[in-house]
C-alpha cells in the first residue's frame, strides 16, 4: 500500500490529475468512481487505484479485475484523497491509456477500431490491416453522423456532448485542436463514459477537415443563430455532419463558411442563444428521431 | 467608495452569496456581470454594485442606472473580488429582490406578473387585482407548456434548464422543495438571464402540485426510462408538462405515478441516460416543434 503523498506514483498521479500536457506526453489519463471504472475496456487500463477503505469493502471487485490481468495498488485514503478530482471520493481511479481513433473512424462507416497507441503498436498496418482483419465483410455500413465542435471550451459542455451523441447515435466527434481537453477529469466524468465508446478526432486544420467531410458526400450544417432555415425543416436521413461554435462566440467565420447550410433552433422569449451542448443534443436526437422513420 | 471587507454591506453580500438561507430571509440574491445586470428588470434591482477599475472605464453605464433611480455603490477591485463569484470578476454585481409567483403564472394562461415583494406590499390583491387591471382583455392565452423538476441537484443544469425552457416557450417551471436552490449565483449564471422572465414555482407537495396540473387540463408526461412510448410519438399540442427526475435516481415513484403517460427517448449505444438539462430540452423542443405546426 502507498502511504506518502510524495510517492513518485502519487506525483504522477497527480500530474496527469492536473496537467493536459502531461496526459498528451505520457499518452495517459484518469478516470475515477466505481462506476466508471466498469466502462473502461479492460485492455485500455494502465492500472487500477483503490482506497484502503475502498478494498476492505469491496475486495472482490478488486480482485476480479486483478483476475483479469489488470494491474492494481492500493492507497492509503489519505492519498488517495489527494489524487482524487472529486470531494468526496469513491475509492477507485484508473490510469487508461488514450485511445487512437483516425479520421475515417469518426464516420463509422466501418467498424470503430478503439485501440490505445500500446495495441496498436503490436499492429503491421494499424489502421487498414485492422478494419480489414476484424471486420471484413460483417463491418456494417452506419449512415455517418458526426458532431463538429469548433473552440467549445466548457469541460461540462464536453463531456455531455459526448454522452448525447452516443445516445444519438452518432458515428462520431471532429474537434478543432483548441477545443477543451477531453481528458480534462470533469470531461470525463460528464462523459459518463461514452469517451470509451465514441471515435473522436482533434483536428490540426479544422475547416480543412470539414471540406474532407463534403468530399466524403456528407451534408453540412452549421447550428448559427442567423440560419434562414430551421432545424426540422431539413432532412437528415443520409450521412451529415452538425457545426457547433464555441459557447460564447459561436461559430467562426471561417469555419462556418464551410458549411453547405446554415440552421437555426426556433427560440421564444429572450433568450439570445442555447447552451451547447443542449444546441447539439437537440439536433442530434432531430436527426434520430427522422433516422428512426418519424 | 468601500474600501475594506469588513463593512457591514461587503459581509452582506458574501452572506447573500454562500448562503441560500440568508437569500431567503432578506428575499434578496445576486446576479453578476455586466451581461446579466441587463437582464434584470431594472426595478428589481435593490442595489448595483460596481468596482473601481469598472467604474473607470464604464462610468457612463453606471451613470445611467443612477438616472434610471437605481441605488448604487462602487466597491476598490480588492473588496469587489471578494464578493464576486467568479475567478475573474467583471466589476459588476447586483442585489436583485426575489420575484414572486402564483402557482397559476406557472400556467402562462395569463400574462406572468413577475414581481417582487417589494411591489407586492404595494397591491391590495396582488394576484387577481394586478392580473385584472395589467392585462385585462390584451392578456393573452397560451397553450401550457410546463416543466416540472423533482429533487434536481446540479446548479448547471438548473440554470440550463431555466435557458432551455425559455427558448423553448415554456409558460413556467414546477419544483421540488428539495431541488437546488434557483438562486445559487452558479444557478442564476447558467440561465443566462431567463431567471428574469420564466415563472417558477417551489411546491412543498410536489405529487399534489402535480395533481393540480391535472386537474387543470394539462396532460402529464413523466420522462422515465422505462417509458413504453417513445417521446416524439406523443401529442404535445395542448396544455402539458414534462416531469423530470433527479441526475442520479430519476423520478421519485409518487412523483411517476401522478404522470398520465411515461415516455422515453430512445438511445443507442451503451449510454444509459441523458443528462437531465438536455432530457428536458429535447422534450420542451419537441413540443415547440409540434406547436409551430411542424
Amino acid at each position: 500500500m502507498i502511504t506518502s503523498t510524495s510517492n513518485q506514483k502519487v506525483k504522477e498521479l497527480i500530474r496527469l490529475k492536473e496537467k493536459s500536457r502531461i496526459r498528451e506526453e505520457e499518452k495517459l489519463f484518469l478516470a475515477e468512481g466505481p462506476r466508471m471504472a466498469e466502462e473502461i475496456p479492460m485492455e485500455w487500463i494502465d492500472c487500477l487505484y483503490v482506497s484502503e477503505s475502498y478494498e476492505k469493502k469491496c475486495g472482490e471487485q478488486t480482485a476480479a479485475y486483478k483476475k483479469a490481468g489488470v494491474r492494481t495498488e492500493t492507497l492509503s485514503d489519505e492519498v488517495f484523497a489527494r489524487v482524487s478530482d472529486t470531494k468526496t471520493p469513491q475509492g477507485v481511479l484508473a490510469a487508461v491509456h488514450m485511445p487512437e481513433y483516425s479520421f475515417a473512424d469518426i464516420l463509422g462507416v466501418k467498424k470503430a477500431a478503439a485501440h490505445t497507441h500500446v495495441q496498436r503498436a503490436f499492429m503491421q498496418d494499424p489502421f487498414e490491416g485492422h478494419f480489414a482483419a476484424r471486420d471484413g465483410a460483417a463491418g456494417r455500413a452506419r449512415l455517418p453522423l458526426v458532431l463538429v465542435l469548433d473552440n467549445l471550451q466548457d469541460p461540462g459542455n464536453m463531456g455531455t456532448v459526448f454522452r448525447s451523441a452516443e445516445a444519438a447515435g452518432a458515428s462520431g466527434i471532429l474537434m478543432s485542436k483548441d477545443c477543451v481537453d477531453v481528458y480534462n477529469p470533469k470531461v470525463i466524468r460528464s462523459t459518463m463514459g461514452a469517451i470509451f465508446r465514441l471515435p473522436f478526432y482533434r483536428a490540426e486544420d479544422l475547416p480543412g477537415a470539414v471540406m474532407e467531410l463534403k468530399a466524403g458526400g456528407l451534408r453540412v450544417y452549421a447550428a448559427h443563430l442567423e440560419g434562414r432555415r430551421t432545424y426540422d425543416g431539413e432532412d437528415y436521413r443520409r450521412g451529415c455532419a452538425f457545426l457547433i461554435g464555441n459557447e460564447g462566440n459561436g461559430l467562426r467565420q471561417e469555419v462556418a463558411e464551410c458549411a453547405d447550410c446554415r440552421i437555426r433552433i426556433p427560440m421564444e422569449g429572450c433568450t439570445e442563444s442555447l447552451n451547447a451542448a443542449v444546441a447539439a443534443s437537440i439536433l442530434l436526437f432531430e436527426a434520430a428521431r427522422q433516422r428512426r422513420g418519424k
